[in-house]
């Protein structure tokens, strides 16, 4: 199962290859990951997608709160969320393919930021749905570059879900 | 001088750790870290923003390019690039605050993607002083929530990924 974890920790040296090693010590893969300073400058955010066993992610989500420099540890996975992430796509611009290219940028509501005689760079916001269906259809025109922020995902507190933690808690 | 620098790697476990920990082991911060895959499911795009001392940055680059798993390293620092980057911001949404809270984010092309009672959230995609300049112009507000994926860039000239066989090379 896909997991999104937001992690707060301290702007110290190491804890990013720490929590990292965290995942790979356990053979286990992470999708995309991105850090980055808060509101408070001593500390950083990060956000981990992650899939696999549920019974191994506890294991991890535990070890992540023994470590020093993490002072919170949030599974936004069981909550409701929403996620973004940004992509800068850049694309052949064959004049033949002009038009298309402006077609697919509306429909996705993407915008051109770039263009050379030869390339038009296409920057996308949104779920990683919309981010991956429009490389899909831009893959036809030929892709020359791409590289892609990772997803982030803020909780939607008012109309949050009971996680399964909160209802196992409302059981015991 | 701030840094900003991509490194095109293998997806393999402890790759990330390997590469955050370069950076540790000398004293340096990364300010900023995405990584995400590319086309090839096989390897993804780290992208990593730091500020420090040249000389020290070019022993990093080096010691990145020893690592068996990373395939390429550019330095976009000295070339022309864009760069993007995304945050979700959730703000109080008292019901005096809402008109300035909507004007700011029509300023900034910011869009208002979720609101509760008591709470609204904005996506903003932009350089890194947009971002800023929009969360700063957000704070007397009141901001309760803030994450960002950090910045990502693409080269402006007619760069290209890797094709398979390019990464077959530069594994061998």
């Amino acid at each position: 199962m896909e997991r999104i974890i937001s992690v707060l920790v301290e702007n110290k040296f190491g804890v990013l290859a720490r929590v990292a090693g965290l995942f790979s010590a356990r053979g286990y893969n992470i999708e995309s990951l991105s850090v980055a300073p808060t509101l408070d400058p001593t500390t950083s955010m990060i956000t981990i997608v992650t899939t696999g066993e549920d019974r191994i992610v506890e294991q991890i989500i535990k070890q992540l709160n023994k470590v020093i420099e993490v002072l919170k540890v949030t599974d936004l996975t069981e909550t409701s969320f929403l996620d973004r992430e940004t992509a800068l796509i850049k694309i052949n611009a064959k004049p033949e393919h002009r038009d298309e290219a402006m077609r697919i940028a509306e429909i996705f509501r993407a915008k051109i930021v770039d263009s050379s005689s030869a390339t038009y760079t296409i920057e996308v916001t949104g779920d990683v749905d919309k981010v991956e269906a429009l490389i899909n259809m831009l893959k036809p025109l030929g892709i020359k570059d791409l590289v892609r922020t990772g997803r982030i995902a803020i909780s939607r507190e008012a109309a949050r879900l009971p996680s399964r933690r909160d209802i196992q808690a409302l059981k015991a």
